[in-house]
């Protein structure tokens, strides 16, 4: 199985590290026997038709800060997405919620090329869900997102597969873990200021915070969920979304007088997608603290369903990947 | 497809009820047009080769407190289990840990003459998981349990399906809804024997509850669960139990002063199976109240996941039956 990379940052390294960890069992429980034939970073691409040496790419990755230096001299490809013969390919480069690039151009490439795509960038796939399923369809292979959301949480896995014969008629929960660190602060008595900047000491919150502060990264999961599980056509611009920036100290301790909290919520129902601050008990299971993350599926016939976990971290992500690839080889590559 | 159904109680009902509303889609999703070609309660059988008719079984099942007036006068089947053909047997008998009977005979007939068999009866496999799992690979069907741990909440399938190319190292959590509720009601300042009795009166509690107090029912699930998810060829013995009876209210305010509570906890590790009244952390995500289940499953990779959901009802624990319906048309009929 032939597989290339596009993005090397922590998930892929973190990736890269799972499949040597792995290649035994992979090999053992699903016969998938993986070769990475090209990995790709923003400064160029390592390639081998036989397989990269994975210990050496990391290598190389961190001496060098590129993988671009893997032969020596830097290669350079034309097009590499379409013109490298790959059975996979992998796009793990930095969410742009804006124009969905490059993420977008590259998976659109490789379906086009007839490659099945794994990806963890939210972008593409929050942007134009539709268009790009119709492409996975029109070329006959996959198109895989299990870690863009929940991380390593298998929350859609559990929505498709898990609840069979019944009905999931909405869902709601917390979808960002930077926002909760935040607001579970703020119940100890810090203010917003103080709890992000906090959360940016200890690494929650990095460059981009806004996108996590004003919602648009719980929004793009909720549109990936929403076109996913309850099969609606739906982006970005359909969702209400507001984010924790005006959330007082005040209104918290308000809640919790009261055996509640305010949380960022992300719902969806037969009509609505919104994301926005939210009143919830401290009795539902939703209401978790720190940096998990939460959904709880509402069905018609097994009641209320709630899946807990860390919504992010390198390895975790690259775990979501790993299973990705499993379902693409048990589905795809035995039909 | 045609089924047999043994113990028409709420499970039972319920069962019967969600075919009726759910015909038309189990065939147009699944390909599955399931017959009840046998029903049968402590009191006889109901019996229609061709199929009988859903709407007249539930009515008669009301009318008359058994399914045996079906036809007028009374059936008597020699052996109906083994004599009579069908793809699927369905245990829905009452549980009982000490002899595991009747279900114990009912599934080792049906796996015997090659039917698939679902139950939601734990007393066979908390005794005797292993054999049954030898008996029915030997006869070439299948043995599903959804409905054993979780009632509708899909615990098992989550741990089987949802983390391919990881491991599951140990699990823990909240397995039994009556003595949760129990522990619930002491954390607002009722004693057990308060608690206790006003869990009888809602209904939580029923004619067997020491099953419940004692951590039987518990361990029973935890059994299942270790052998089906670890590979650990286990039963009732091998657990370390300990009942709710002795816990004291006054250790349950110290708890809530440190911002912890008393749970009834099952874990599974490397090592060993408990049962036992423990403290844990208000923000662990177990730390569910009321009458919820909860179980964290701890995985090498993608850190820990929880599943939170009611662990009983009659609806709920009829939808994990059809989920294993749906399981051996896909897996077995077409294969």
């Amino acid at each position: 199985m032939r597989l290339i990379i596009c993005g090397m940052g922590v998930v892929g390294q973190s990736f890269v590290k799972l499949l040597i960890d792995s290649s035994e069992s992979l090999y053992k429980k699903y016969g998938i026997k993986p070769r990475i034939v090209a990995c790709a970073d923003s400064n160029g691409v390592a390639y081998s038709q036989t397989g990269l040496d994975l210990e050496k790419l990391l290598i190389v990755k961190k001496k060098y800060g590129t993988v671009a230096k893997y032969s020596g001299e830097k290669l350079h490809f034309e097009n590499y997405i379409e013109n490298i013969d790959a059975e996979v390919f992998l796009e793990l480069t930095p969410t742009n919620l804006i124009s969905g690039e490059p993420g977008l151009s590259h998976i659109i490439s490789a379906l086009r090329t007839h490659k099945n795509v794994i990806t963890v960038n939210k972008g593409p796939l929050a942007l134009s869900f539709p268009s790009l399923i119709e492409l996975s369809d029109y070329n006959n292979v996959m198109l895989r997102f299990s870690g863009t959301v929940g991380g390593g949480t298998p929350v859609l896995e559990f929505a498709k597969h898990c609840l069979k014969g019944d009905k999931i008629t909405s869902f709601s929960g917390i979808l960002n873990g930077t926002t909760n660190y935040i607001l579970t602060k703020m119940t100890e008595g810090f203010t917003f200021d103080e709890a992000f900047n906090d959360a940016k000491i200890k690494g929650f919150a990095e460059a981009e915070s806004s996108l996590d502060i004003d919602g648009d990264d719980a929004a793009a999961k909720l549109v990936i969920m929403a076109n996913w599980i309850m099969g609606y056509k739906v982006s970005m611009k359909d969702v209400d979304k507001k984010g924790i920036s005006n959330v007082k100290l005040d209104d918290i301790n308000d809640a919790i007088k009261n055996r509640k909290n305010i949380k960022l919520i992300a719902k969806c129902d037969e009509k609505n997608l919104y994301v926005k601050p939210s009143i919830i008990s401290t009795d539902d299971p939703i209401c978790v603290n720190g940096t998990l993350n939460a959904v709880t599926f509402k069905s018609v016939h097994s009641g209320d369903q709630t899946i807990i976990g860390r919504g992010a971290g390198g390895m975790e992500t690259a775990s979501s990947v790993l299973r990705d690839l499993i379902e693409i080889k048990e589905n795809f590559l035995n039909s």
